[in-house]
């Protein structure tokens, strides 16, 4: 099998970039992997974006943002999974390269929410469950999570106050990345005392939504000169996993299935199990799909998922650190990029320079990024190459 | 290298289904491919779609239509690179077979335009464009169109007449393709006689939008087993290439060249030349493209590519025959699934099964689709395996 390595990596700061393009904020994160990546130069850009076409009336991205980063006639094309954008476009990027035809390639994640508020948001965002049978009722991601939370407040006999631990633990790491949109801890307290969104809900179980841009430069580690800056990451595992979209059509709407099979895949790919990575990058996007994706990925037993956030099991300094730069909830959910984002960060992890989020030693990191609610699930098993 | 095979394709018929949905036009092709392919069963689903999430609200369709096809845990993403979105998604396929990783490999193109219209459909379409300089301007695909005919005329000193070998080709190919959403032939006096749409462009300058699946089973040829009902088709070149997506940003709007570079590659890559090939699937969304595309792809002088749909060189006993099943004019412009209704009709010529619009003894195919005005062009040569 081809190795792919991971040789570059960007991102822009995450916020509400109303000053800055769709483009523009694509172009700083490809500059800044390719100043990474020492000039290596890609021949082809993966983009992972979910709503710029409903949001900025922008498609064709490929075209556009090859062009505008100077990378004349190269490949490119957009990839869309919603919530696992990202996460795709960097599958596509590796099965590119491991077919020896690429010997370069971008991966880029770029999401603009916050030109748009309010409905149009909503409706942009109900793109990604079924029109047909779910959002056409007036269901919203938000209200859908709402229902899996109480499903499972019901289905396990737990409190709302439970899901509480999840976002301690992101926003305490939001605190040491500087690309973060929010860096500051919350307390128990703050989070039980927060309005709710949709119950039960509260604003610390949603991820605020928000604009930015990451970057990947992808290619085979024969290929990187020797006295190369940085320690190469390798991909050594990489899987793409679709579920019913609509939850309502699931035999088990707690059961995060496409988690489960996707982590397997990666994993068996890699020669791991799940319990040897160093740390889980996983999708965060409310508080319930965390507790859910650490039941599914075999963590912990069913409706025990959100005792790992409340023993610091999940911590920087715990056996599975998670979300360790943040996750979606404080370094904020950048749509389409953020499997991009997530990737980027166990990168600085691998290398050692996450900084004073550093996981000790850390060696393997598994990677997830999902569309709705798992509908889509794609996996990586990040390696630092010795 | 590793060799791609298609094994299996399927198309639904091509027109304004008001009564079929985006997933039920989606299954119909994909059950007609896997039936074509004699029950091999696809690990992943490549969906080439432009609009669904402006025009239907629907975006995910990867797992939406994995799912509904009954395809369990599947890999499936979307590949949007505007109108050459069903090329883009067929050089996925391409990729993910070459890396080895993947084993059988469904590509889907699916687009349904005609369940909105007016101007919900235009602001669509326009997305395509470059939204922040073209788009806001009012400018449509069909006006930028007209700005490039206007231009040709005045450049090399033609009529607008000229432009009327293209529709007749179409037209009088579409009429033996059974799946075509016009099977009429015209004659020089109605294309000159008719109305203008966006001036010089007329009705017949202009393919009609139009909803449609079709689909193409991806493999290698080992896999495939002894006794297979069909010949296999190879997927001999492939290569996709960008240019910048505003008209005005190129030093040149005449020359359309991410078709000429694109051809090259796809042809060096089968190590043949251009003029080796038997037919010709071109992108004719307007006449004018098609035109062009002509003279980029190197098989006229630039000015003169009019010329060869004058004096039969394009018909289906000519030397170079184009759009043999009706082309976007005659079948419709079905947009994401363009890229893949073409090699499924140019895979129709090459197993010999082109019914009375068979093409001689026809052994390779050149299959090109574009994205606007050729800032995205997907191109591949197919062959016949012998």
């Amino acid at each position: 099998m081809t190795e792919v390595v991971i040789a570059g990596i960007g991102q822009t700061p995450v916020g509400e970039h109303w000053d800055i393009s769709l483009r523009d904020l694509a172009l700083k994160a490809i500059e800044a992997a390719i100043q990474d990546g020492a000039g290596l130069q890609p021949q082809a850009l993966y983009i992972g974006n979910m709503l710029a076409p409903v949001i900025s009336g922008q498609s064709q991205l490929g075209a556009l943002i090859a062009d505008y980063a100077g990378m004349g006639w190269v490949e490119a094309c957009v990839v869309e999974a919603a919530g696992a954008s990202g996460g795709a476009a960097l599958r596509q990027g590796f099965l590119a390269v491991a077919s020896g035809m690429l010997d370069m390639v971008l991966v880029v994640g770029v999401e603009k929410f916050t030109d748009q508020v309010g409905t149009v948001v909503d409706a942009a965002l109900a793109t990604g469950m079924d029109s047909d049978y779910e959002a056409v009722q007036g269901l919203t991601p938000n209200a859908q999570a709402a229902l899996m939370m109480r499903r499972y407040m019901y289905e396990y006999g737990v409190a709302r106050e439970v899901f509480g631990g999840i976002p301690l633990i992101t926003h305490a790491n939001g605190v040491g990345n500087k690309n973060a949109m929010f860096r500051k801890a919350i307390s128990l307290e703050t989070y039980t005392g927060a309005g709710i969104v949709d119950d039960p809900l509260n604003l610390f179980d949603v991820a605020p939504l928000a604009d930015g841009a990451a970057a990947l430069l992808l290619t085979r580690p024969e290929l990187v000169p020797q006295g190369f800056p940085h320690p190469l990451v390798r991909i050594s595992g990489s899987s793409l996993v679709t579920d019913a979209l609509a939850l309502h059509d699931r035999p088990d709407p707690l059961e995060l299935k496409a988690v489960r099979i996707s982590v397997e895949r990666a994993c068996r790919q890699a020669g791991i199990m799940p319990k040897d990575v160093d740390l889980f990058e996983l999708y965060d996007a409310s508080s319930i799909l965390a507790v859910l994706s650490l039941e599914a990925a075999g963590f912990a037993e069913r409706g025990k998922g959100w005792q790992l956030a409340q023993d610091g099991y999940c911590s920087l300094q715990g056996k599975l650190p998670i979300c360790t730069m943040g996750g979606l909830k404080a370094r904020g959910n950048t749509g389409g990029a953020v499997g991009v984002y997530q990737a980027v960060e166990a990168v600085l992890q691998l290398r050692g320079q996450a900084g004073q989020n550093q996981v000790k030693n850390a060696q393997r990191a598994l990677v997830q990024s999902l569309g709705g609610p798992a509908a889509t699930a794609a996996t990586h098993v990040l390696q630092k190459l010795t």
